[in-house]
């Protein structure tokens, strides 16, 4: 058994990652980061996952950073969320800077604290067109990163694992269905209410994953009309 | 007038980099972080570095992560902290794992979100034999891993300054002096007592550059005695 340090945030994405790595076989430990989103509802999503699978779990307080890199509609308040589709040019504003690099930082300082043999991430074809950090390109340079700043430290041959970097969501949801994973305990929505909103950013992007997957979502929306 | 920010720790490497920078015409947004190392004290020697040189200053709150990767000497109350020389195996107890990576990806986030050009970090060459992200191959990923996952979003061209990674520390005190850096305003000691130790690494390593450069030492030391 090898231990894997894997981001896990509670949406549909990362709690299925963590499902996946767990059903193959590698022990886990969780990290979650609050770096001042919105909701913090994902995490109890995230910490219920980790319960699930045994792992031990880790909120990282980011609030700090997450003040210092305001403008983003996920952390600041004075923004709005823009609805539509995720993949839109709208949706650069829920870009929070270097991000994806920061939180595997962490994760990768955790990994080789704890003499993991990997980090790995749930970021998806899906977020390419407007996230620069959620693409091949970029978790290739993060691993290179990880390799030489830790050389001596990390373990040989030391991974940053990203297995949907290159699949869409729908695909996702496909291999989640094949490990069971309750899909109705993970969150996406980007306003955060009782319920899924329905027509912001990710819960649109989250509807049409479970359409195309042929799965059953059993996501409670609060509009429950697909309008895209 | 371009914006570079800079990491700036309170010890004399970042607080002589700051003053460089500033001599070089660049306008400068200081970052400090508190992992919760065993003395807060340098970070008010890294505030009054910023407010010398009229730099927005900015305390990035990463206890959280320094709890995470607890088990170094200087995070960690349980572990001594070794005396002797900086460059000595026995230092490797010093080492905060992906440390660097950690600042430095907040510094770039923080860079992006101003539209500054560049990041800047004091890493030198006498940190090469322990710590892997202090090296020059390290730096060069950084400002790849930069690039590639704010593609759009930083500044074209964006850089990583590091420009003392080839130079040892006595060079680096000479460049101090050149443009006045008050060295009685900077603190190195790992103990972090009312006055430098002068037995810990740091402190060890401190009288040495200044001897080397030939440059008077202003710092007060416990132990008045040069051991090494």
């Amino acid at each position: 058994m090898s231990l894997v340090v894997t981001t896990v945030s509670g949406g549909l994405d990362s709690v299925t990652l963590a499902h996946v790595l767990a059903a193959e076989g590698h022990d886990l430990l969780c990290v979650s980061f609050d770096y001042g989103q919105r909701h913090a509802k994902e995490v109890d999503y995230a910490k219920r996952c980790a319960a699930r699978l045994g792992a031990e779990h880790h909120v990282v307080d980011l609030r700090s950073v997450g003040t210092l890199l305001s403008g983003s509609a996920l952390t600041d308040p004075d923004v709005e969320v823009p609805e539509g589709h995720y993949a839109d040019a709208s949706m650069a504003i829920t870009v929070v800077p270097n991000r994806n690099a920061i939180m595997l930082s962490v994760a990768v300082g955790v990994a080789v604290a704890r003499g993991a043999e990997a980090v790995a991430t749930a970021v998806h074809a899906g977020d390419h067109p407007i996230y620069p950090d959620c693409r091949p390109a970029f978790i290739e340079a993060v691993e290179r990163e990880a390799r030489i700043g830790n050389e001596g430290f990390a373990v040989e041959g030391f991974r940053v694992l990203a297995p949907f970097v290159g699949i869409p969501k729908d695909e996702i949801v496909r291999r989640g269905a094949a490990v069971g994973v309750p899909f109705v305990e993970t969150w996406s929505c980007y306003v955060g209410g009782d319920v899924h909103c329905g027509r912001c950013g990710t819960c649109v992007e989250r509807r049409e994953a479970f359409d195309l997957a042929g799965v059953p979502d059993p996501t409670e929306y609060a509009d429950a009309e697909v309008t895209t």
